[in-house]
């Protein structure tokens, strides 16, 4: 489903190279001040705007998202660098407390001048998102805010979008380098095990991730399990689940219909945020409301890897519950958005089938009978 | 060595119920006005502050401490709950953001009213520290500010001072029932393995410990490694090298000689901060001056394991380092100072042994040539 899987995975003397020039980095810029590194992250938000046009076409091509999507993901990209630069001006980040000397104390001792202020940890290993290709990935969130801190950065690029990877990892290097940041201090590699064994590296000193609770967890455990444990910041997958009361039911059942069938498809499925339960009362018309509603038209999903597992996942749920919409093509190629329905009772038997996440244009409608049972 | 060992590890039956009635205080306290926490801890401090003589008695019996450590200790407890208390009135801890409605944030999306606060986590097991019987024990700094957040508080009391324990617990008991909390609030268990089957149990959700390396790590590994990892906050042990320069020593051998005797057999050389390595110059007169000097009088250890341990752990170093002063008290109990030599070359040939913490009252001087050889 891929323009591009050729980009070939980082092999380990060139892993050892990046790892080592990664940590020199990281002492230069953790001395840069906070307003040249404001300006650094300036000149990478323009790049990306500079080139939008270029990135949003490779991006198209390797993930399936629409155009106007991937706009939307690139402005938010660029405006999370910019407001990362205007966090480094303004200052208050850095928490800085100073407390005076003060022979008085009454802590028993007297108490010597103490300051303190927030330091950069040093080389961050970001995991590249899957269904985020521009604002959770190379040039996301998590590079924004670990080159703010002053922390030189090595991504972990998605196997879902090389090519874009690999292009927005050039534009950042040559930004970073004319607003004269120190070399190494950010590189990309590929493969599962080149991201396995940098975590692992003492070199490193924080990991970020967002992805799968399944893929999210088996990270933490590295980073946790090193001689000496570094931070890990996952923002992991979810099922979102939305509790319709009663007296929702009866003042706006229809439009929570359409907002749910909008929300529940929004991006085929493969946003985060995406309601994947929504709990009902046993007497409300949105069962069927749902099923007579027409459902927005298949779309592809993000690459192979995604639609098989979707397949999947989609597959663990039916097993346990009944499918509410009628359609042929929920198991095509692009899918069909498909809902399924099942007791409160069934879900709390069940509960590892039935709550885990669908990454997909599905959804699992509940009924209950009591709101007690919603605790 | 200890007078009270008589108190019974708590059985199964016991630890669920405790965990149980933790996690209900804790939403109980998790909703009260932050006021009433701060006069709750105001009311232990009162009542530490008005046992103090027969707490100091049962804590000098139990630990071998001096009654005037003891007393600056109990000071130093009773002043931390009042400043938490203060910290609670104060208020600026919650960390409140307000981000009203933006409908032109340059996101790409309309920016909805968002609102942040910090939270409670929930119950909160402490593992109380041996060498600080209050200040880092069943009432100390970790069961302060916990309770200061809103959080239910499990201790797992030290072996080293079980009746001191069980004392300041009714205490504190007794006062945060009269200032209003609810049961279950705070409770402390006995026993090795009581700590760590609650540690693991999904109702708690934080740790906090005060102890070795070797310790905490065994219970920070088991509580990432639970299905729901929590926060585990740790105070471990460290062998706080002491860096001597060329310049020092030309200016001040003889202050530095005296004040790092004090400092390392201060309260037997059981502080977290002994400076339990001292480098310094190779032409340096400092170990000439230090093996010339009176060492102060041997002391008894807190208790018999901490003795054993440190005997052992004496035994690593002086395996792989020459003895500086001479004495044939060290092995005795109480073990009389002791401080061993070596080179730098000789401890980067064995890292493991001669950085590790010898708790007690010894310290390793370390010979350099170039101050390069430091970093």
């Amino acid at each position: 489903m891929n323009s591009n899987q050729s980009i070939e995975t980082t092999n380990e003397s060139e892993l050892d190279r990046i790892t080592s020039s990664s940590e020199s980095a990281s002492r230069i810029w953790a001395a840069t001040d906070r307003h040249t590194r404001a300006a650094a992250l300036e000149a990478i938000a323009n790049a990306l705007d500079a080139d939008a046009d270029a990135l949003v076409l490779v991006a198209g091509q390797e993930t399936n998202l629409t155009e106007a999507r991937l706009r939307s993901e690139l402005k938010r990209t660029s405006f999370q660098l910019r407001l990362f630069a205007e966090v480094l001006h303004e200052g208050s980040y850095l928490d800085v407390r100073i407390d005076h000397a003060d022979s008085d104390w009454p802590m028993g001792a007297p108490r010597p001048d103490l300051r303190r202020i927030l330091q950069p940890l040093g080389p961050v290993l970001v995991f590249a998102a899957s269904n985020f290709p521009s604002a959770f990935s190379v040039a996301g969130g998590d590079t924004a805010s670990a080159l703010a801190a002053g922390c030189s950065v090595i991504v972990k690029a998605h196997s879902g979008h090389p090519a874009l990877s690999a292009k927005v990892s050039g534009l950042v290097q040559d930004a970073l380098a004319r607003a004269g940041a120190p070399s190494g201090i950010f590189q990309t590699i590929f493969g599962t095990e080149s991201g396995r064994a940098v975590l692992t590296d003492s070199r490193i000193k924080a990991g970020s991730f967002t992805g799968s609770i399944q893929g999210g967890r088996a990270l933490f455990n590295l980073a946790q399990s090193r001689p000496e444990p570094i931070p890990f910041y996952g923002e992991l997958g979810s099922s979102n689940p939305v509790f319709v009361t009663q007296a929702a039911v009866e003042n706006r059942s229809e439009q929570i219909v359409a907002e749910f069938i909008a929300s529940f498809t929004l991006g085929a499925g493969q946003f985060c945020t995406k309601p994947g339960i929504l709990l009902v009362p046993d007497s409300s018309d949105i069962p069927e409301l749902l099923a007579q509603s027409t459902l927005p038209p298949a779309a592809r999903l993000l690459n192979d890897r995604i639609h098989t597992g979707y397949l999947a996942s989609l597959a663990d749920v039916s097993s346990a519950a009944e499918w509410l919409n009628a359609s042929t093509e929920r198991h095509a190629e692009p899918p069909a958005p498909s809902l399924l329905i099942t007791s409160v009772e069934t879900v709390l038997s069940n509960v590892k089938d039935l709550t885990a996440e669908v990454f997909g244009p599905a959804a699992l409608v509940v009924r209950y009978q009591h709101e007690e049972q919603l605790i």
